[in-house]
């Protein structure tokens, strides 16, 4: 009775979400909820707050609006329940008008549609189709990154195909390189087979933005909004995931009530509140700082992108450098995994026999939701009971070595169940933050990068421009360091060169076991 | 001129290979190596007596054998030797009588491959399959777990094409649950279709195991072997990994070519074998236990899958509970990481300001090898160059936080290009394994997860078993471990009892607040 105690103790199960989630195993106890009822009280009052529309991204000055997508009678104002309300409602009318035939191409109806965005842009998308993909209405590809090769690898696929193709740009600022270029290839695709891009393209972008611009100026099919209050990493409940789900014929309603549902349960002030169970469970296994692994293993085919929907959803928003009173913190908390039992026979002996760096979640689903099945041994065990078994006795495994461990478990999983899961992590990363006290809606570092990147383009830009004006002469990376002026690290030079040289831009040779380079 | 002397003493750079590694940004310097030098010269010897078919898989008695698939002629039999030659011309010759059609369906030519395997019977042929994608001869499908949801999705798209479908079975024992029942499901299918599954199957199993009895005795189209010598997470260069690249129309000599000449390289003994310094930049970085997670990040859609690839090479021969001498060490590396610049608008963030809790290998690719391209902004770049930029920039704004940090380049990406990077990490790995003095050939603890699994599915059998023969009564969670005199702990009955009954093995009922279970 004691073990059944303890382990009802901090059960979270909830018939009508159809969600369960095992906390035993994560080392709670009543000192622990004691130490944390102070950060416990602030995360829920910072999370009203922010709900009822306060500036909760400080340092971008924004509001943070992502629960209002599901339940937009609780925005801050009429107008923005409004817009909310208006892109549901044009998002499934124009999927319906997709789906029979009265948006089509130049001369043919759609059969493929193509993603193009990265970050938030990306992933919820990718997570939306591939975890619901079935009787989808039309074929999916995607271009999240600004490599050619990559780019050209989606485009052969759909030779021959373009007009049949609907091409979704996702981008809020419409300036970010990696979407404007890969619409840029796009665009000329089109160009090249004699099609107009913007009879086949759909914009998701800020109005007025240098994307909305253009969408407007040439007459894409259609504009859908992004809102300044809805980051890229929650902005799945936005068009920007409620229209790759709407194209492939999913239940936006029934995603977004699913999210509305675990959000009226989260917002409840009480021991049993499973996002706040979530975050003290991070809080607890990772010290407050990061000091473990959250692993993430779904046993679900179907699931394998959500470690890294929750990459991306975690990190980008609790790996900060500074808390909201500008101290140096470092914070984090890394997600990595990919699913079972596939996982087992890969990096999980490190997990049950090696280093002790990290703490996992196991996501199961009860129902395997298939008809036929086979039996497959002689204790009459099919393909599903195996595993359901893998992910239990996985867990009996990792458990005898005192690994803190999250089990959550589904019923089946559908559009409802995913916005359950959306709405779930989304809270639990807010509540987290709160306790940290950093702001979990920036990102600082990206930007950074971003500057970083042009600072070398330019450089490429002004050495090329330099060797071209020395037609027919051969430098070396410290001859052109000192002809250029240049006093930052050699190596860029150098890499630079290897890049251009490679790639025929300029002339490589060895002189003397010296690498020398030119335009010729 | 100082910092580029510093950037070039740890540069290493081979022209025929095409590959570049820049270790400037390790930390390593002479005191380092001075330390090192004697687990330095143990890796060297022990390495030496591996490749010579010494036992170095002590715990399981048995050789470790990878480096001579590529290399047959150092095998330290003839008998060896002629087998690996053998499989190799059969893979070749199999590859081409499908494509001309003299292997074929019952009615039809070849155009799908499934390829039904786990561990690295899947991550091997994923990891050739996805990077070398392009021209390929047969579209290719896997099935790589035993989820039965999973399963169906790929026969979804097979249906009306299985007899035009190639099954390939790779399973070393024939007795691992996942591609046991895998191929069992994959069979059902042919059978409930009337086609007869051997006229469509190839095992690849080592000799006299289940798997290839079964193959034997039904007729198969072929069975190619798998040796004791070789593991699961170094068999890309086995069958295993070969007969996806033939049957895809790739060039097995190209990528053997490049394995092998990265072995020539890699077997020296010098200050700049890249393997060491590959070896070495862990241990430092790690200091020696693993104290930061190795994120590898490929600027390159291809080569996606390489970090999950890496996930299990590495973690799964490091990630050891005791050294060779039964010390209890819990040692490992925890990989992680997806491809760039995608990541950048993702985790990255948390890499660039938050936690300090890893180093990075970032993978560039200089040639972009795309005919036609477009420039995207007014310093005439292309996708390509921004590319680059990103992957520069992104170094450069980590190398300011101090990161540690390897970059590999190589000039071009192909089946050569492959070998090598496969042959420079399984060598890194074996080094930094004798470096720490553990077996990194075996993987006990992914048999305990197997043997967990087993006796939670004999539990549930019993426990249904037990429910059948009182068939009307209701028992909670007690009565039920009470009743079955079972001992254990209560959750695992509780967690069983939810999945028999959301499957509808079992009814659920809620009497007084309580959940009751029964067979009614």
């Amino acid at each position: 009775m004691d073990a059944w105690n303890n382990f009802t103790k901090y059960l979270f199960q909830d018939e009508h979400l159809g969600l369960t989630i095992d906390f035993s195993k994560i080392g709670f106890d009543d000192a622990f909820f004691q130490k944390m009822r102070g950060k416990i009280e602030g995360a829920y009052k910072e999370m009203a707050a922010l709900e009822a529309g306060a500036i909760a991204n400080i340092d971008e000055h924004r509001m943070v609006g992502h629960y209002w997508l599901r339940n937009p009678s609780i925005a801050p104002t009429p107008e923005i329940e409004a817009e909310i309300r208006d892109a549901i409602s044009k998002v499934v009318k124009f999927a319906e008008s997709v789906h029979m035939g009265d948006i089509r191409g130049q001369m043919s109806n759609f059969k493929n549609v193509l993603f193009v965005g990265i970050g938030g842009s990306a992933l919820g998308p990718q997570l939306a189709c591939h975890s619901l993909a079935g009787d989808d209405k039309l074929n999916c590809f995607f271009i999240d990154n600004t490599d050619p090769d990559g780019m050209n690898f989606v485009l052969k696929r759909l030779d021959g195909e373009l007009d049949q193709t609907l091409v979704v740009v996702t981008s809020k600022s419409g300036s970010t390189p990696e979407p404007r270029n890969a619409m840029m290839a796009v665009r000329a695709a089109y160009e090249n087979a004699n099609f107009i891009f913007a009879r086949h393209a759909v914009a998701i972008t800020k109005a007025g933005s240098l994307l909305d611009e253009c969408a407007k100026k040439e007459g894409w099919l259609a504009r859908f909004p992004m809102w300044d209050w809805v980051g890229g990493r929650t902005s799945i409940c936005s068009v920007v995931g409620l229209l790759p789900m709407a194209l492939q014929g999913h239940s936006v309603k029934k995603f977004l009530d699913g999210a509305r549902d675990i959000d009226t349960l989260t917002r409840q002030i009480n021991d049993k509140n499973p996002a706040m169970l979530m975050a003290l469970a991070w809080y607890l296994a990772g010290n407050g700082v990061g000091s473990r692994d959250m692993v993430v293993i779904p046993y679900k085919d179907r699931l394998c992108d959500l470690s890294k929907y929750l990459q991306q959803l975690i990190m980008e928003s609790l790996g900060k450098e500074k808390d909201r009173n500008g101290n140096i913190v470092n914070q984090g908390l890394t997600v990595y995994g990919n699913k079972g039992s596939t996982d087992q026979h890969s990096f999980i002996q490190q997990l049950r026999d090696g280093l002790q760096n990290f703490f996992i979640t196991i996501v199961t689903v009860l129902r395997s939701d298939v008809q036929q099945t086979v039996e497959v041994d002689d204790l009459n065990m099919t393909p599903g009971d195996y595993l359901n078994g893998f992910a239990i006795g996985t867990m009996q495994a990792l458990a005898e070595r005192h690994v803190p461990i999250i089990h959550l478990t589904i019923n089946k999983f559908s559009e409802y169940e995913l916005g359950v899961l959306i709405g779930l992590y989304e809270r639990a990363v807010g509540f987290y933050a709160s306790m940290l006290n950093i702001n979990a809606y920036h990102q600082p570092g990206v930007e950074a990068g971003k500057k970083a990147a042009f600072e070398v383009l330019k450089l490429q830009k002004k050495m090329l421009n330099f060797l071209q004006s020395h037609k027919g002469q051969k430098f070396s990376v410290i001859d052109i360091c000192q002809s250029m002026l240049y006093s930052g690290e050699p190596s860029l030079i150098f890499k630079l060169l290897e890049f251009l040289s490679a790639n025929g831009h300029i002339v490589k040779s060895i002189e003397r076991g010296d690498c020398i380079y030119g335009v010729m």
